[in-house]
């Protein structure tokens, strides 16, 4: 998507560690009209397929399912992150190691919201190595709904989350990779 | 909001410790088309002040913003929540306490975008004791920018935050008023 690469040349920031800082138009502050179009990019990727559900985690994902959920018409059920597996007998949990925040969560989903019925599409604004969309996927999965596919704003492609997800044929679009970035400046995948 | 009232009544779930559930269609899962109405609702209120930017805090807020800020065409900027105020520097922060969850967090914005050349329009889905609105009027107020109104989707009016606010001469709008609640039903203020 050119909008978008444009935009994190433009404004992304490389920070230590492997941290691309998009705060300025993605996760502190939201651009609404990019986001719109981000919503319409993820529909025309995902139109032929059935959806009855987009599923996020909180909380920066929030902002995207919904764009993209105006588009396919169905609800958002965004996880909840907890500290504890424990918070709610009646929903599905899955554990997740944040990249980002070198901590530990448990992605909480209430058994109402989830079923065997739904076709799901995972959304989410970042992926590095995966491990929200791993555990999104654990969720779905003991909810017995099916993954249509997975659908990234901006995945780190040098970090290899996208593509192991890829190799176990799950269907991830993401509308920009980032192949490698550092002093030399930002490179995609093309 | 009578859309909205319609839909408390018949899927909210009045639980024990003054708690109204309402994952089904606002903070959990998200009914988009009901979420685009509430972002209307707001427009409609406060269609004649200037607005630049529609402050929030994640998670359950940032939803309800996006709605908003399409009808406005203003950035959404969501507060984070940490768990110390020392996280960023460049940042204002204000300490928030939870009556749902029983703790306290530190709301933090960055200085980046939020300053006093904004006219903002704090929203969020859930007001109580009115804790995080109170610690995102006290994050404009350190950036220097004005508050132009705060909306509320549900108003716990009982909880006394709301009113707490209008007797400071804030402009609250909230879409509904919850005015009572228990065996005997919910009930809104006319």
């Amino acid at each position: 998507m050119e909008l978008l690469k444009d935009r994190i040349l433009r404004d992304g920031i490389v920070k230590a560690g492997n941290v691309l800082k998009v705060d300025s138009f993605l996760n502190h502050q939201i651009d609404i009209r990019l986001m719109d179009e981000i919503g319409r990019e993820f529909y025309r990727r995902f139109q032929d397929e059935r959806i009855t559900k987009i599923l996020t985690i909180e909380a920066s994902g929030i902002a995207v399912a919904c764009a993209a959920a105006r588009y396919f018409s169905v609800p958002v059920v965004f996880a909840r992150k907890a500290k504890s597996s424990t918070l709610d007998t009646n929903a599905y949990t899955a554990r997740i190691k944040s990249f980002t925040h070198k901590d530990t969560n448990w992605a909480m989903v209430s058994a109402n919201y989830l079923d065997e019925d739904d076709q799901v599409l995972i959304i989410d604004d970042f992926m590095a190595e995966g491990n929200a969309a791993q555990g999104l996927l654990e969720i779905c999965d003991y909810a017995g709904a099916t993954v249509v596919g997975v659908g990234v704003v901006i995945e780190k492609g040098f970090q290899g989350g996208g593509d192991a997800l890829r190799e176990n044929g799950i269907h991830v679009e993401s509308l920009a990779i980032v192949e490698s970035m550092g002093p030399e400046g930002i490179k995609f995948r093309d």
